[in-house]
């Protein structure tokens, strides 16, 4: 395994009790940065960032040497899955990702092929030239959707309150449901396989979506991809840590805490306390309101600490409970790293 | 007390375990019926019809004619209150609603009164026709925002994924924040008293956007304005009973419980199961994803049982967990309603 100046992450993750805790933030690496906003003026475009491997590096390690964070995280999307199986996407500005071909029928299903994950050859090149250039100060974070998340966009075909096409494509068709994870579940393996291969330390599976299903239908259509994602990681490589972060599925947390994940990230919904109980044995990440980095100072030092307070104890690794929104000050979030920083120092005399 | 011919919703209000389920759906009188849709050409826009107490009256009872369901609830909007206090608002087309002005400072608050909730006349005007037009048939129910929500249109000004403008005057302005949610809980208390006295024999509190809220904010923020405006009505109308529905705070469920409120409505996220364990002693409403309705006749009939057997041995209401959606066929909507009529016959022979 390779070693870190720093790998206080990958302590945690493992179950350890850490001298402090470690701290990145989910979108890190983007527009709050003013070091972001040059390089994505300078790719001309989000696929010109995205596609670009020097470019996508270079806003990897931005917040590692503005904010210092103790992970880093390759910048790229999730989206970039359902393009490599050959349904590929846009993105329309201030409106998000649009996929001008959906999938709606079994026809549908054979324009998508497994062959496509080798053409991610740009974001493995990103990886490894990230890893290079951190050279071995903090691991790198890999990353994908999780499947359920994914069908909502392939069937959607965008951004949605509701996702209500992908729901009803659940119940009506729910045999080429199952399919269409099925794919996109083997997709991803392949995928985080060469993340890290290409040096990703850490894996995340990001389930944004899950807060438009029922406890009941995110247990048959969603857990099980999870589950099976992990599983075959982790017959591979078990010494990546892999975190599962389900937006909204405070119901599913025993289900993850019975699955081979190392992490369960937390929204800000979801007490700390309340998760401890469902969760032994699995490490933590989260969860302050990524909202409260709009207010003051000593509002964020106040309520980054209670954060801190109820993780007491556990293995923990603090993050905000959502991705970073671009408009929060970078003096804020460098508020909030101070005081995760500095807190078990205070508290625990290490 | 007044008597109605079919008081089944009542009797499961108030704790008691009925022979059949009552059933009725947020967002009944509304677009998924082209009888609204007729009603809503005729009135010109969605202030003609709001303001218009005969066609307000008249959209009220159309889903009791055409759905048959054991309910009616006064078609309004939320949103009078903020109006009525003096902070008036603008419906954009596949928008929603807008401020032109919002609550940010201290003085802006100079120009909200009280005074204004008795220009809500004309609420008061459709209930009572409702109620003279439905003859004693089924239980009218009135509403309002619960004071957490409708702060959120105050101080964002319009719909919001994330509501934060909102939430950054809660944590910078806590003082002109609870200012405002005093404000909005007192005048809900008296437009909500008003409503009993015109007609409306069960109310309803929404609290649409109790999702954004982390669970400690929630707790300061908003269960205490819900719990004031229980122990008010309770104080006044003991035989009026009231629901609090609040979408996404599953961690409230307690406190709801331990609240003045007589049903607790469930978002489809939470678990009958989960929630019955929480709040002992109160009827539960709830919570068919309104997705599911997009589905077969069979599919819905299967989900609609599933929740049934849940609930199965506590007072029940069977609504969705959240409004129906506009695009909704309304056949769906009546497979839905007749499962639960036809449930409780075939599971306990009564």
């Amino acid at each position: 395994m390779k070693a870190y100046r720093n790998d206080l992450i990958l302590q945690a993750a493992k179950g350890q009790l850490t001298s402090r805790n470690p701290v990145w933030l989910m979108r890190q690496a983007g527009r709050v940065l003013p070091e972001y906003r040059a390089s994505r003026a300078k790719a001309g475009s989000f696929f010109g960032l995205l596609k670009n491997p020097a470019l996508a590096a270079e806003v990897t390690i931005q917040p590692i040497e503005i904010l210092q964070t103790d992970a880093a995280i390759i910048f790229s999307d999730i989206l970039v899955i359902p393009e490599a199986l050959g349904l590929p996407y846009e993105m329309v500005e201030a409106k998000g990702p649009f996929f001008p071909k959906t999938i709606a029928h079994e026809k549908d299903m054979d324009a998508l092929s497994l062959q496509g994950v080798s053409t991610l050859d740009y974001v493995y090149k990103a990886i490894a030239l990230t890893t290079e250039k951190l050279a071995g100060e903090v691991p790198l974070i890999g990353f994908a959707g999780a499947p359920f998340t994914i069908f909502c966009y392939m069937t959607e075909g965008k951004g949605s309150k509701t996702f209500s096409l992908a729901k009803k494509m659940l119940y009506t068709s729910p045999a080429l449901s199952h399919r269409l994870l099925h794919l996109i579940t083997e997709a991803s393996i392949l995928y985080l396989k060469e993340q890290v291969k290409a040096g990703a330390a850490m894996l995340q599976l990001f389930d944004s979506w899950a807060g438009v299903l029922s406890p009941e239908d995110y247990l048959e259509f969603a857990t099980p991809y999870i589950r099976r994602i992990c599983d075959a990681l982790k017959a591979e490589m078990p010494e990546v840590p892999i975190t599962v972060f389900a937006k909204g599925a405070y119901y599913a947390l025993d289900d993850f805490a019975a699955s081979n994940c190392d992490v369960i990230g937390l929204d800000w919904q979801t007490d700390i306390s309340f998760a401890r109980l469902k969760t032994k044995g699995k490490t933590l990440q989260g969860n302050l309101d990524p909202s409260v980095l709009y207010s003051s100072p000593e509002n964020i030092r106040n309520k980054t600490k209670s954060m801190l307070q109820k993780a007491h104890g556990t293995p923990f690794i603090a993050n905000l409970g959502h991705g970073l929104y671009p408009d929060i000050e970078a003096s804020h979030v460098k508020v909030f790293i101070e005081t995760v920083k500095n807190f078990s120092h205070e508290n625990t005399g290490q």
